[in-house]
């Protein structure tokens, strides 16, 4: 009996993130009410309240599925390519652009989410990014050979932040100035001069 | 009396503007009610409509003041500063780092502020972009004087970007994944990398 409510919780939880993916996808992260979530899943309300802790958390899961998917395209973007480091980060950073201009909204939740508290982050959304770090982490290990571990850490950060600014700024277009096509230009630019 | 008119109402202009102001800066701009400026002002609702054309001019009127001091405060973080161009450009970044951290739901409204078309974005807030980018391409055209004034244009973008998102990641703790004094070990380890 306990295995049949458990599973049955499960598939609620499943189907409730499947929506609320593509309504975020279709109308952002504000545009997901609990209400029409409900009715097309055809549950009550409270429901939800018994699937997930809160919308929050629900978006948390959302947020972790986009995470997964961004990190495989990375990942993926360099497998088995034969080039040097910069130009490694280079094909990474437009797999990142790429993701981020076909996934706008669900590219936007991820960092539009607010949490109140740090103890909030769930495990896997750590790791997930960890995960993510590890990637750009052996190239930046490559063009500083004599870098300690330390600050590789701090220059994958850093490195991924500012990929992240270019593609943020650049996909709206206002506030970068330039079109979109120079997005790409402007990651290889940076990406060519650290050396 | 049409002077005594046009005084009147940019009397209110500006009362809507300062009280926006600072409704923003401490709830951020979601936080911003027109019937509460309305109050606050004095003012009949209908009147902040007779002001501005909507609430997004008023708030595009609260950036431009962001966006003026900001500029100010990046402009003079340099003054006389006898110093490398990298070095320069870590002031300067420094000093942008400051006034996000002390300014946070200002300068996040200055990037949240949705637009539809881009035709929306005035003239004085694409002068106050200019304004700033021009700070940053003086360093950056030291630092490769070979470089074309096209390319400086988009590198003096790209390093702003980049440095944007380092403070934006940097000061939401839970994405960067390193603690804010790091934040300003990341910026001057990009800056120095670059040559």
């Amino acid at each position: 009996m306990a295995g049949k409510v458990a599973a049955r919780k499960e598939a609620l939880r499943e189907k409730l993130v499947n929506l609320a993916e593509t309504q975020i996808a279709h109308g952002g992260l504000r545009s997901v009410k609990a209400r029409d979530l409900a009715k097309e899943a055809g549950c009550a309300l409270g429901a939800i309240y018994n699937a997930f802790d809160d919308l929050q958390a629900l978006f948390m899961a959302v947020n972790g599925r986009t995470f997964q998917r961004l990190g495989l395209v990375v990942a993926e973007s360099v497998e088995g390519v034969q080039a040097g480091p910069n130009e490694r980060l280079i094909i990474m950073s437009e797999a990142y652009l790429s993701f981020a201009s076909e996934n706008t909204n669900l590219w936007r939740a991820m960092f539009d989410l607010e949490m109140s508290t740090e103890s909030q982050v769930p495990d896997w959304y750590l790791a997930a990014l960890e995960d993510l770090f590890s990637h750009i982490a052996g190239p930046v290990s490559e063009i500083y050979p004599q870098m300690d571990a330390e600050n590789v850490v701090l220059m994958t950060r850093s490195l991924f932040s500012s990929v992240h600014g270019i593609v943020l700024l650049g996909l709206e277009k206002r506030i970068s100035g330039v079109p979109p096509e120079k997005i790409k230009t402007m990651i290889s630019m940076l990406l060519l001069k650290i050396v």
